[in-house]
């Protein structure tokens, strides 16, 4: 017997597998059973597949549903870093066996082995991986981030009044509690987090202790004698020079932590994960590569680069009881959500609201057009790569063969004059397959690297609705009432300070990554062609040796 | 009512239109007109289309058929360098209308208009395009070359058997002739050509006074008010240094000459006709090359260089008078045929006959081979010419695009510091747009050639069996009477001679060509990855002037 379920909000799939479903349409669920945050079922129109759980209600158990703060499942799927890798299809794809679904919990490494059972903040969500043409949805109520660590500190103090939307994010990256004031946490210095005015505007105070990671080749490392094994990463801060050894998993509780801890800062997506043949090469120079953009765009953000919790993972050695105090300390940090404001220090100077406003507009404009066209980069690249390793390199083996077919054919030829010519004629054939390969190998070292970085900024510009819609909530909130409450804006100022400095920094560091990228396509293509060049000339080299 | 025809040789169709028939089967033929050597009809298995007139013996008229020697019909066509182009589906296609059939009496240009009326030499046939697989067909009647200017001097004086196929090559070329002792015509010292022992086996004498000529671009001329035009090209052979207008139907006429004139020499086939668009520039275009190309092979072979109808062709100036008489003279030149073998002087030690035939099979081998696997190489490298021109081209262009796709959401950053950026980015776009373009236009500079020379190559290939085949006649008739008659081993060793040296000759001009257009297309591939190169160069320093 199929259960019905009410739809509450719009949902669009994405990837086969998925249905599409309105608000207030009837659906028919298969099970009640879920599957990392996804239901079976049967949309309206007939079609069936997947419905994010949380974006049903389900009709047997309407009121005690109700009771549960509208939350209609326990447990928020979190498809976060699917989604971001354009090559060929098995990327992003969802089975319907569910089998790759990819969640903060997911069955790619074994989670529970050798960590406490209790790791519920693991579960923390980033909003649905949004397509790019819905980064900004004319629906601003689409479910995305819910922190159930902001509860608890929600007090009814409020002379505005509050969003009765409780999946807005502004309501759920704690910016609402925090502009009413709710929020309250002891801040201690080392906390404190500086905005200061630059030329540019707002930005991040710069890490004076500024220092990098390095990642090196995962070993494959076994335990329970062999019966279970797993990647492990050996990284080395500069700041220390010591190598801690992570698992990806230790990656992902970290992203969690990160997430839950900073609303208004674009922490970067881990690299995808797969349940499948995660100890073959490819996926684990690819993923390998994945955390080494992942690092750097951790270590090159002044405030994310000191937190706490980054430090300890980066620092905490083989001491289990170390480990475990630190892991439990990020856990339960009260300057999460709504607190986290409290951190942060704003230049004296307010700024101008109208101002913050149309450079969020701008800023808006700017990540919509951005996410949309790196889709065409990405997709027009992945493509080209693709004909490079297939079709280019077969042309020029076809070639190659043929020229020494023709060398073949004078080869028959008695006379010996011909000999010189019938080898310099083969060996412009080996040199033609050759560059051929050449061109198969190519696309690894100019284009991949720029799909890579390409992957990571869709991750930040899916991030940045959130956190735009943060500073808009509170603006939208202090426009209600002008000049009444001197708190009010000094908060929202808090709150627009730490957007612009968060873009502000997404700028500096896309430029400074763009440039470095296309330097290094470009560097990478002149080699290429100057091997095929040279290539080329000894090619012709033994046409005169012969003579 | 449809005739019926008997046919006499096996026939494969070789172009569109074409269809094939097996000896001895019986044929409807549609009219008893041909059109230009050819007759349209049915063959047993239903197909309809084009066959060539001299293989079909019409059955109402058999009698009278035979009185005339077994030739069937009064014209034999010659589509003889058709279908040595690959590229494209517009060459060698013989549309059902008859249009666009190749002859040397063809529709391209207007014969009659400027010429006197009685040219029935300009009939004189080369054999069928032969296809790569059927070079040296396992029949050897295949009905080639007719030699009308033989049957005058044929006398029944033979002690030796005569051969019964009257199609016989070995027959037609005059070579049985010759060798039974029935050519005779006066020889004067201007007209012999001398084969002298090489270090290689026998060879051409070299051409004392070599020159060379070049062939200008063609200009359009018109006659009768403008009513007619034709173009005209410039030829300028170096031993003169005199400028001589000719028409292709010039060309096409001195062809005709050489063929009935040199039965052992590979007379260099002319670039085929084309019926439709021959003012285009493309063509236009070709044409020349072609024509250039075939100037060249005429210039360097010793003999051909030499002969008066060449250097009357060369030579003659506007004088019409001298013109017409220089065009009468190489038309009822006597030294044809079965007379050529009598200007041949041969190296005084004769040649061992076992080793000419090992050589000459060996040569039959590697033409076989050489002429399957250029094929291949034509084909191949027209494709890859193609693919450059579309695919390679289109990929490129994609790619510079989607640059400047990027470009083009960086700007909408408002940032200062990101325009330098933008602007680099913007330039590696036109840059890979450029690159693109270079692909396009790059198979006309060092593709092309290759093709070129390889329709030239495929021509002599295509003249080479015939050429063996006179050889081998001789060599079988010698056999069949071991010592008996001196003279005819010494007009064997004649036979042989010519052969080999044209054999020797071929291999020259082979190695020669291939090394130079190897070599050509090298440097050209060579200069164009380094104009690549240099526009990414040019690109990456975009990104160092803006840092």
């Amino acid at each position: 017997m199929a259960l019905k379920a009410r739809v509450l909000y719009d949902f669009h799939s994405e990837n086969p597998g998925e249905i599409s479903i309105s608000e207030n349409e009837l659906v028919s669920l298969f099970s009640e059973e879920e599957l990392e945050g996804w239901l079976e079922g049967k949309n309206s129109r007939g079609d069936v597949g997947l419905i994010p759980a949380s974006y049903v209600e389900i009709i047997k158990d309407r009121i005690s549903s109700n009771n549960n703060n509208g939350f209609s499942s326990p447990k928020v799927g979190t498809p976060t870093h699917a989604s971001y890798s354009q090559r060929g299809p098995e990327a992003g794809s969802v089975g319907s066996g569910g089998g790759s679904f990819h969640t903060s919990q997911g069955s790619d490494d074994d989670w529970d082995d050798d960590w406490d059972d209790s790791s519920p903040a693991t579960e923390a969500p980033r909003s649905l991986g949004t397509s790019p043409a819905s980064l900004y949805p004319v629906t601003t109520t689409l479910p995305a981030r819910r922190s159930s660590s902001l509860q608890p500190q929600a007090k009814s103090s409020a002379t505005v009044g509050r969003n009765l939307n409780r999946f807005s994010t502004f309501v759920k990256s704690g910016g609402e509690a925090f502009l009413l004031g709710e929020a309250a946490a002891f801040v201690k210095d080392g906390d404190r987090i500086c905005v200061v005015m630059g030329k540019h505007g707002p930005e991040w105070q710069d890490d004076p202790y500024p220092f990098t990671c390095t990642i090196d080749d995962p070993t494959k490392q076994t335990k329970f004698k062999g019966m279970k094994s797993y990647m492990s990463y050996g990284l080395t801060p500069t700041h220390t020079n010591v190598q801690v050894n992570r698992r990806y998993k230790h990656f992902d509780w970290l992203y969690a932590r990160l997430v839950e801890r900073f609303p208004v800062i674009s922490v970067p997506h881990l690299p995808e994960k797969q349940a499948t043949g995660r100890f073959e090469e490819d996926f684990i120079s690819k993923r390998r590569k994945g955390l080494i953009w992942w690092m750097n765009h951790m270590t090159s953000h002044p405030v994310l680069a000191r937190c706490d919790v980054f430090q300890h993972f980066l620092t905490c050695g083989t001491d289990e009881k170390a480990w475990k105090q630190g892991k439990r300390k990020a856990e339960r940090d009260e300057l999460v959500g709504a607190n986290f404001f409290l951190t942060i220090s704003t230049p004296t100077v307010p700024l101008d609201l109208q101002e913050v406003e149309s450079k969020i507009e701008g800023f808006k404009s700017f990540t919509k057009r951005m996410d949309e066209n790196i889709v065409v980069v990405n997709t027009t690249i992945n493509d080209f790569a693709r004909k490079q390793m297939s079709g280019f390199k077969k042309e020029y083996h076809k070639v190659g063969q043929s020229f020494k077919l023709l060398a073949q054919a004078f080869e028959l030829d008695q006379q010996a004059y011909s000999g010189g010519l019938n080898k310099a004629i083969s060996y412009t054939g080996d040199a033609y397959e050759a560059i051929g390969d050449y061109f198969a190998d190519q696309p690894r070292q100019d284009l991949d690297p720029i799909s890579d970085l390409l992957d990571l900024y869709r991750g930040h510009l899916a991030n940045f609705p959130d956190i735009i819609h943060v500073q808009k909530g509170a603006l939208t909130k202090v426009k209600d009432c002008p000049a009444q409450e001197g708190e009010l804006h000094d908060r929202c100022n808090i709150i627009s300070c730490a957007t612009l400095a968060e873009i502000q920094h997404f700028h500096r560091t896309r430029v400074r990554d763009f440039r470095a990228q296309m330097q290094h396509h470009l560097r990478q293509q002149i080699g290429f062609f100057q091997k095929i060049t040279s290539k080329l000339e000894d090619a012709l080299q033994r046409y005169d040796s012969e003579q």
